[in-house]
């Protein structure tokens, strides 16, 4: 079997919803071998066509918030109960140092990942998070292409990859603990403002008082921000992942969510805009690649670099020098 | 007189203490003219070993907590009481917008524009933030070899610049008004979190017990997040600058900030990784301005960035394609 496939192959077995396909694409993608990055792109462009129709919903929650057993629970039921085709991909950007949240436990998703309608896919630790968001997008497109309606793009809550995975979804959905303030909960203040919907996690037993107290505190606090340019007014929803409870609900928020926008025009709107984002960050990735991977640019870098830090020379004129070398 | 000096006679007149040429030099530095930015890298580096004797302050807060008001009463507390010279420089990223905030009204400071031991710049309207930040790194430089000791950088607290002047300044000062919630007060949450000391204005008259109310609810917030790398519990205070009240104890938070950051390294530390922000932001927007002032990026990004907006061809394909014209 060959490493890698041709441009039609990956093309046909993706349109065809072939998962080995799909997968080896995604590696393709992921991969920063420049003949990789070739292939890939020919892949992306001509799947292009057949992406886009699915709703991206990106959820994140610190560690402990059980977003695991959620995205098991609330894609399980996605599955059954609205008949749907899902794929779960994951975005963790302190997977380098943690030695990976997201990837360390390989029995995540246990359900899910033997699901025929489903398809999990964890991105490699140890890239960069610029490397990662954008073979999440590029992998979006792909699972789409193999005819996935819904994609949910889950991150760690820890503030460095929320902006990101905001930049590339539908519908941001935050998932939140009853009875921690959010300072306590690690989670980034700006994050909140990104939601479109707060779950708060693990109502069920002695906890649901707790979970009933905070949905109403944060329904205010959602309140006293303006109006997003959606129009819509972020909701917050209780639930439980083990008794399988407010799932629908969720469900019914993400739809109403949809039907709003898609009426309003912003779905589009907003994906457009994402779009030309994705190519912004795209020419500056580019740019940066170009010039850091150029030799004589390695080979003064840190001379340089050191020259700056320490004060004895500016860092504009430095970065001039620089330039001039590529 | 010429419209511009010789790297020789600017660095002379900056290191003599001339405000007239320290004006002139701020002046080109902030000019785009690719001659005028190559003089501005001499004079820059001429005088790099002159300067960095200072204490860097950021101060924000939103429109209406009274920034120029506490600024002008702080300055000349600093001023007379302990005998520093004050450079205030000032970041409006809104101007282009809002018709410019911080410059338009030409009345500000009064009393500090005249004062011969304080310096007072604003930066000019319609640049992009990155040019803004820019120039302002590099007004410090030359405000510093002039022989101001102590400079106030100032910034709208609306989100856009804040961090940007958190990257350059030593100790970050946010303003607020008591008896408002914070996301009522248009800051951006994630200002708090930067924040080495708060100060809550207005603190006079029947104001005053809603500002030490205020005060001890800040604190407690505060003492939520975790202990900054510097070691520095961040503090908070109240002040009046109409009644001249509280400004003395801000300066000791400063003075104190500063002994235990000098003393644990953490001062040193931190204006070296600023450095090399400066560095690689220097590096990035030197490559970014290069690209898109290319004629022929110029005459097809316009027409490759519609395909990528209405999906007909994807970010980083668009990308490649534009990166191999220059």
């Amino acid at each position: 079997m060959p490493k890698r496939f041709s441009t039609e192959t990956y093309t046909q077995g993706i349109l065809a919803g072939d998962r080995v396909v799909l997968s080896r694409a995604i590696t393709l993608v992921e991969s920063r071998l420049p003949s990789d990055q070739e292939l890939a792109q020919e892949v992306i462009n001509s799947v292009l066509p057949y992406a886009g129709h699915s709703v991206r919903i990106g959820i994140t929650g610190v560690p402990g918030v059980g977003k695991s057993t959620f995205i098991e629970a609330f894609g399980s039921y996605i599955i059954k109960e609205q008949h749907k085709k899902l794929a779960v991909l994951a975005i963790d950007p302190s997977s380098q140092r943690s030695g990976g949240s997201i990837l360390g436990d390989k029995t995540r998703m246990k359900s899910l990942s033997v699901n025929p309608q489903a398809f999990v896919r964890p991105s490699p630790a140890g890239k960069s998070l610029g490397g990662v968001t954008r073979s999440t997008r590029e992998a979006i497109i792909l699972c789409e292409a193999a005819g996935f309606d819904t994609i949910i793009v889950e991150t760690v809550g820890v503030g460095q990859s929320e902006t990101a995975v905001h930049a590339m979804v539908d519908f941001f959905l935050l998932l939140m603990l009853a009875g921690a303030g959010d300072e306590l909960q690690g989670i980034k203040r700006g994050i909140m403002e990104m939601a479109d919907a707060i779950a708060i996690t693990k109502a069920d037993g002695t906890n649901l008082s707790k979970a009933r107290a905070a949905r109403a505190e944060y329904l205010h606090a959602l309140h006293l921000y303006p109006l997003a340019a959606s129009g819509w007014a972020p909701q917050v929803s209780t639930c439980s992942a083990v008794e399988h409870i407010g799932l629908d609900s969720i469900w019914q928020t993400i739809t109403a969510y949809l039907e709003l926008t898609q009426e309003n025009n912003y779905f589009e709107q907003k994906r457009r805009n994402q779009n030309m984002q994705w190519l912004y960050a795209a020419i500056q990735q580019g740019l940066e690649e170009r010039f850091y991977s150029n030799q004589q640019v390695k080979e003064q870098l840190q001379n340089v670099a050191d020259q700056v830090k320490e004060g004895h020379t500016s860092a504009f004129k430095a970065a001039t020098e620089l330039l001039k070398l590529v």
